[in-house]
Formats: C-alpha cells, structure tokens, sequence
C-alpha cells in the first residue's frame, strides 16, 4: 500500500517528535518525505538524525519538490494558516499543530480555501481527542445520558512552567511571538475539548492575570465563566504556576454528573428521576430525609471507569488517522475546520479580560485584531 | 452560676431547635427565658412544648418583660439589624441569626449602634466557624504554611432545596420576603467562610441565574469571580438544584495547596521549596522530568485529615459561646460586627449581576438598595 509522504516543517521539539516516529516506523500509513527549517543551523541537526530526508530551508522549496504529499506544521502558531494554504494551494494535504492560528480572521481564511479543495485532507493535531476517557465522556453527552447540560467546570492547571521554559527562547509567551500565553500554548487541549464535548458558550466573561508569576508579558493565570445562552453556565480555570496541578472536569446535567479526575478516573452518577422531575415530586417529608443524609434509599447510580494515560501514542494516532484519510477516507479525528473553536475562545477570552466586561461570540474579530496588534507593536519597541 | 435567659424570637424551624436545646438543658450556661412570635397560632404550639416559658405576640413586650437578658432573631434576614438594635437599646445581649440582614446599609446601622455598647455582647450565628475543620484550614492559612493566597476556588453546591420547599411559604425565594435566594439564605455559611479564611476580595463579577431551575424570583444559581486586587483569583458557585452536589474547596498558595472535600476530608501539600522558587532555579532538564511524571522526587509533604461531621453540635456551640462571652468574657466565636463582610460579598454578587459587570468592594449602597427596591417593588404588584 502506498504511504502518505510527509514533510515536516519545523524541526523543534514537536516537528524531532514526529519525525522521529516516522523514522522509526511506527505510523504504519506514512513516511518522512522532507524536513524543512527555515534556520540553517537545523540543516546539521537533521542530517545527523535523518541522513536519508532531504532537508530544506524555505517550506515552499519543500512543497515544490515533490517529496511530500501531506505536511505537519511546526512552527510559531501565527504561520500555521498561512502554510497550510500554501500547501493546500499545490495540491498537498495539511495537517496544522494547535492552535489552528492565534486569530479567528486568519483561521477563517483557510477554512474557507481549504472548502475549494474538497479532494485534499485538512486536519488539525488536537491529539487529546483521541484520549478514549475524553471519548467517553463525550459520548455519555451526546447520548443524553446525563440529560441537558446545567453546569461545566473544569479546573485545569496542570500546565506547570518555570520562568526557565520561558527563557528557552525570545519568541516564547510574547505576544508578537506567540500571541498569548497559557491561552494558546498550553491550554489549547482542554479549550477545544470543553467545546467539543459540551459546545460553544454564548457569551464569555474572563479575568486573566498576565505575567503574574513568570516575567512575561502574556497571561500565565485564567478564569472563565462561560455562558450557554440557555441558563447553563460553565467555569474554566488554567494556569502554568501551580506545580501541584489541579485537573479536574465536571459537568452537570438534568439527569446526571459526570466528574473526572486527573484525566484518568471518570465518575458518572446517573440519577434514575431526571432531577426536575424529583424537584417536582418529592415531599418535603422526603425531601428532609434527603438532607438529613438518611434517604429516600438510592438516587442514583454510580460508575467509576479508570483510564491509562496514553499521552505518548495520541500524536501517531493522529498522524495514523490524517494518513488513513488521505488514503481511504477513513473519518477525521478532528477536521482542520474545527480549528476555529478553539481560537474563538481563546480570543474571545482574550478580549473579555482586556475589555473588562462579557463579550459574545462571535466576537469582533477586528477589534480583537486591533487590541492584539496594540500589544505586539508595543513589545516590538 | 447564673446563666443567661435566652429569648428566642420567631417560632420557626430554628427558634424551635434552639428553644428545644434550651429546654433539654444542652446549653450549660443558658437558660430559656421567653418565646416570642407575631403569629398567633403558634402560642399553642409553645404553650404545648415549652409550657414554663411565658410567650410574647409582640417581641418588644417580650425585650421589655424582664424575663431575658439576652436574644436570637429566628426571623425573616430583612428583620435582623432592627430587632438586634431594640435588643442592644435596652441593655439585652443580641445574637442574630446569618445574614446579618439583607443590606449593608442596615448592617451597618447595628453595627455603628452596637459600639456604643461596648459591654453587651453582640454575636452572629456562624454555626460553621465552629467547625473544627475549617478552623483547621484557617489557621494554616494564617500561619503562612501554605503562603500567599493565589487562587480560591469553592464549588458549593450541596444546597439542592426542591421546587416543594419553596413553596412551603409565601415569603421563601422573593425579593421582598429574603432579599434573594441561593446567596442569602442557604450560602451564607460558605460566603462568610471563605471570606473569614481568605479575606474579603477586592471586585466581585458574578453570572447569577434567576428561576433557572425552580419557580422563584429570585437567583438559584450562582458564579462568581473574585479578584482580590493583588493577582490572586477566586472562584465561588453555587446552587439549589443539584441533587448529588458538589463541596470542593481549593486554596492555592505560593507554597503549597489545600483542598477540602465534602467538608470532611483536607488534603494539604506543603511545598519543600516556594513555587517562586522552584521556578527561579529549576534547570530544564528538571523540568522535564517533572513533565514526564519522572521526578525530581517529592517536591512536597501531603497530609490527609479527616473530620466527623458534627452538624448538629455547631448551633449548641454558638449559644454556648455567645452566653460565655456573656458571662466571663470569653472570646466569640463570631463577633457580630463581623456579619457585614458576608452581606457585603452577596450584595457584590447581586449588584454584579444586574449591572452585568464587576463591581469593586465596598459597593455602591445606594444603588444596590435602588435595585433591591425595584424588585422587591415589582414583586408586591
């Protein structure tokens, strides 16, 4: 069977992993066609490590040369847009690293390029979607089985950086390098996630602290109340100066909760009343045995499901799945389109914090656009 | 020894369990002096039960018998502050019931008049500051063991009252009748807690849901912001319809992390070193050991403390202290001038939530009497 051949633009951490799998042949649908860096210094560190890949310095001399056919884009989030275009443009499949962009305006972009090319594979590396706990939780939703969602609230602080990850490099946690901090860096995962599962708030109000325990200029510290625009509510936390991180989702609906821990325990308490319906019914006689903790007997029933981390294999699985795309049309993981979510959040936090006050989404994406400008023009002073 | 003759005001649900304590003798230094209620109907009910203690319709004829020396207000929260000022004008020790009242405004009034009394003692019913686990909490927070604050969270949504409570009173869950819901009646507890172990914030912004799950005016469910004005953060929810609630307490610190579950478990993790430091000086190659899960070995001490639920007792406890301040001075517990702090944080809460934006402590009173007054209004028509 043919293989998918990639070509890997960006030769960091992200873009040494991916090459290092396929070098090592462990996605069974896909070869290293090409790693390109736009830094000459990578051109010795890559042919040290893959002798046989051609290297290139400019990505579009890598998209002319007919050594790839699908890309993987590992680079600052700002370029992820427009190289995908550029290959989908050739004709070539693109897969882009998360956050699809730092802005709505330009992810919108190549959504909308990437529907004149119907033939080609465009996805986007939210590898915890592949998680099967996130997978389960999701589908106990999209099943009803908890009933309509009241309440979210995810508690996501794992995210721990020193100031010496900050350090490692100029462009990092800078608004004109990166344009944000845990917002678009880190917390990407869980902002699609909390969307994917439980879909997109209505309204965002967001307080963010920015450089309040690491010397950066971006926010390491952010909570979120997102409004449903149907009474249901939601809380997202994250932040990278908690060593002792805090991961912790719950979700609360008409006939149930779902709570995970750590990512790895799901625990689903599934009321056998929808509560409305106990609401409605019960005596106060019932009612007092229930607060005094001595009844009426069983409400619900409980389930605990225990997962292994699998953080390692949810990027092949993702490679595998674009490949297998490619290929066959086996269906997307997460179409590169569903990018956008995540960026709307992020950005609509963005401008919630800076404006003080509640903001829709959509948002205003032009003033979003002006108030990130006003930061990465002030840094570049 | 002499003890003190406690006039209970209001023959509801609470002035019966605090008259019944009285009358079994579970109050070592306190006594029952007199039962007052507007309603005629219930003379019988405490001609039956208390058949020694005289019963007044009117509580001033009841403050003026000579018969107490000391009251507790077991009456609608709007009634508070005056009935505790007509107590304190006439030489009788008051202990209100929480919330102090339902405004500042008024609050303040008793307080500014209780100074002028400095040797009656003047107490709140904070039943909870009795409990031995969040005394514990507090005092590690106050010792510094877990330094600076930086971010509180308090998921507080064990109060699930179905639509039949509600409806047990016409005055239950209306503007007029309580001056709010969730926040005033069932919350009060949680609002001074956190408030007495983490201080007062500094702005409030709060996302309240009106009637979102039961028939009432009034809010039954609430999200809430704190910004403390130095960086640090805080998160408080709460709501009345969620049968299998949820008690989760964090408090995160510069060196270290306490969380309390079910107000019955504390887990606390006391950092070797500072985060700020760790942070400073951590090599990266520590810290990818640290993100790999591989170490750098314990970065801290745990310790699990479990506490009985002594529910019950926590009233008892209150009285006693109350009647001890009384009698030889002993410290309170709950001073009454410390009540405002809790009224002022729900009436942020409101007031952020009409106006649908942060609101800074101390509040504009005026204003939120004005939007009381609306709706308190509105509900009589």
């Amino acid at each position: 069977m043919a293989k998918v051949k990639l070509g890997v633009i960006g030769l960091g951490q992200q873009g040494n992993a991916y090459a290092n799998f396929l070098q090592e042949g462990k996605i069974s649908n896909m070869e290293l066609g090409a790693i390109c860096d736009h830094d000459p210094q990578k051109r010795k560190l890559a042919e040290e490590r893959y002798p046989e890949t051609p290297f290139y310095e400019n990505y579009l001399d890598m998209l002319e040369s007919k050594n790839v056919n699908a890309i993987v884009t590992c680079v600052p989030h700002y370029l992820h847009p427009e190289m995908g275009i550029e290959a989908l443009k050739r004709d070539i499949h693109a897969l882009l690293e998360k956050p699809a962009g730092v802005y709505t305006k330009q992810v919108r972009e190549i959504n909308e390029f990437a529907k004149q090319k119907p033939h080609l594979t465009y996805a986007i590396m939210f590898n915890q979607r592949t998680n099967k706990l996130y997978q389960k939780v999701k589908e106990i939703i999209d099943n009803g089985e908890i009933g309509k969602i009241r309440r979210t609230n995810w508690i996501i602080t794992t995210w721990w950086r020193p100031q010496g990850y900050y350090d490692q490099g100029t462009w990092r946690a800078t608004w004109d390098g990166e344009g944000g901090g845990v917002l678009v860096n880190q917390a990407p995962h869980q902002i699609d996630l909390i969307q994917w599962i439980c879909g997109m708030p209505k309204k965002v109000y967001t307080k963010a602290q920015y450089g309040f325990q690491r010397d950066i200029p971006v926010e390491d510290d952010v909570t979120t109340i997102f409004d449903y625009g149907n009474g249901a509510t939601g809380v997202f936390i994250t932040c990278t100066h908690d060593v002792m991180g805090t991961d912790r989702l719950e979700i609360l609906g008409d006939k149930g909760k779902i709570v995970v821990d750590n990512s790895k325990k799901v625990n689903i308490k599934r009321l056998l009343k929808p509560e409305s319906e106990m609401s409605a019914t019960m005596s106060m006689h019932e009612v007092s045995e229930i607060l005094r903790g001595d009844g009426p007997g069983a409400i619900y029933e409980e389930e605990m499901i225990e997962f292994d981390s699998m953080w390692g294999g949810q990027h092949q699985a993702v490679l595998e799945n674009f490949a297998a795309n490619i290929l066959d049309g086996t269906p997307l993981i997460a179409p590169g389109s569903d990018g956008i979510h995540g960026v709307e959040l992020a950005n609509a936090m963005h401008l919630s914090s800076w404006l003080n006050q509640e903001v829709s989404i959509p948002i205003d994406e032009d003033l979003y656009l002006e108030e990130l400008t006003k930061r990465r023009e002030a840094e570049r002073k």
